[in-house]
């Protein structure tokens, strides 16, 4: 049972803007990268190919809270939380941390975001139906403790 | 007085991924082609250098709910909206409709979104400290109509 | 039978990066855009779901030379023209130029690049294997006259 | 003296396209991911900001050969070489490999790339100067042996 992942990047130089900072849509690139190491270290893939027809988790709602700006070659912690699990729905939290460059320093909260994704099944036509998330994937799923997703 | 601006872009091989359609980052740089297009259309840009130290408007809360996919080469209107307008703040709502390909359809809605930015003066030593928007630009935006602001 | 196409598109925020110019790897992009707008301009897509498996262009090879720096709202015009016609490969030059914002100005050549792509079948299994170009398409496309192709 | 430099990646899901596979345009920002790093790993960062005007490296050409495709959670070796050291102009020469997921097979070559990047001061009206590469970073690269340059 698991109910948290961190990943770690270092900010590369096409994710800025000429606002000298990190673009804002990048953070929702960003939190699925978590997201997929997060079904990663549970021993399973975002599209779910032993599935036939294959599963998939397309995203239904996004929403990020920017605090502070982030630059090129910031070293950015991803901290993804279960938030909440449903039957065909997961909901996860984010917290963005920059890590301190300098032994001493504290990691600074750059953002705060949520995701919702829905369970559905990619039929060969295109069309893509919900649908129960496989239970040896939810087996392994728990919502994380409330004082962990707290803003 | 302005509340709305209407963009139409066409969706790029490049905007979709190996599930078929467009990723989801992609709205959030839509919303924001549509933002600055609504500033161009009030004789603004988004960066305003006519003021020293210049202006800009970085994004504080970004969200999008997702409710049918977009593909490739699908025509894409992206309806900007002012929200809400306040000394500093400017809260924006889009909704995404994909264009009719056939004479006699309908648009179909595929996602709504909302933005709020904040006006900030780009210190010389990188530092943005929050501004009041100026009278030159807030003088030409107004709140649109409650009706039209309906998810 | 045609040999060229034009494309034209203004520059987008997050396609800047902190320098405060263009990023070089949204030039790709760009040639893309006006390849795909000219098969369009024929009648097809570049996905051609109309032959079952379909088919598609992968890229084998792609270069660009940088010669002046793109920025925020400039407007660029990509100008495609067929290089060389082959079995299974088209070559295509690009000519990038921002076109002037004030009246009497001259266009500003600012890159100049080549794309080969190769037809392929994309077969069920994931597999691609090289075709010949479907004459319906083939059969559209010629040269480019080579006074046309200097750099 | 250093004349190369390796970075590791995993694919991820929002640079994969509707064929499948990676983008070709997000090659160009994995070789400047490995450039950015080489420069880091001299003690440096491409944005030279000790000196006053700061002093970048844009690029003037780049080129990709695709060999193969590369998917989803592959794992990316990015191997950049110094290919010639010119008073003003670095050219690199890159390998990308993706790394076998399972032991004993063999890392298979999907690409080869070159850079050719320009040393210039960022004057503080936005106007950019070729310059020499300072003495404190060309001092420690030296060019590749010629053996490890073969395509």
């Amino acid at each position: 049972m698991a109910y948290e992942f961190k990943a770690v990047r270092r900010i590369e130089f096409s994710e800025t803007d000429m606002a000298g900072i990190v673009h804002f849509s990048n953070f929702f690139r960003f939190m699925e990268t978590a997201e997929h190491g997060f079904y990663r270290s549970l021993g399973f893939s975002v599209i779910m190919n032993q599935f036939d027809p294959p599963l998939g988790f397309p995203r239904v709602h996004a929403a990020c809270d920017y605090k502070k700006p982030l630059r090129f070659e910031d070293l950015l912690e991803i901290h993804l939380l279960v938030k909440e699990k449903r039957s065909r729905v997961l909901n996860y939290f984010f917290r963005f941390q920059k890590l301190p460059s300098a032994d001493g320093a504290l990691p600074e909260l750059v953002a705060t975001a949520v995701l919702t994704v829905v369970c559905v099944i990619h039929h060969h036509d295109g069309r893509m139906e919900a649908t129960a998330i496989p239970s040896e994937l939810s087996g392994k799923i728990e919502v994380a403790p409330p004082e962990l997703l707290k803003v």
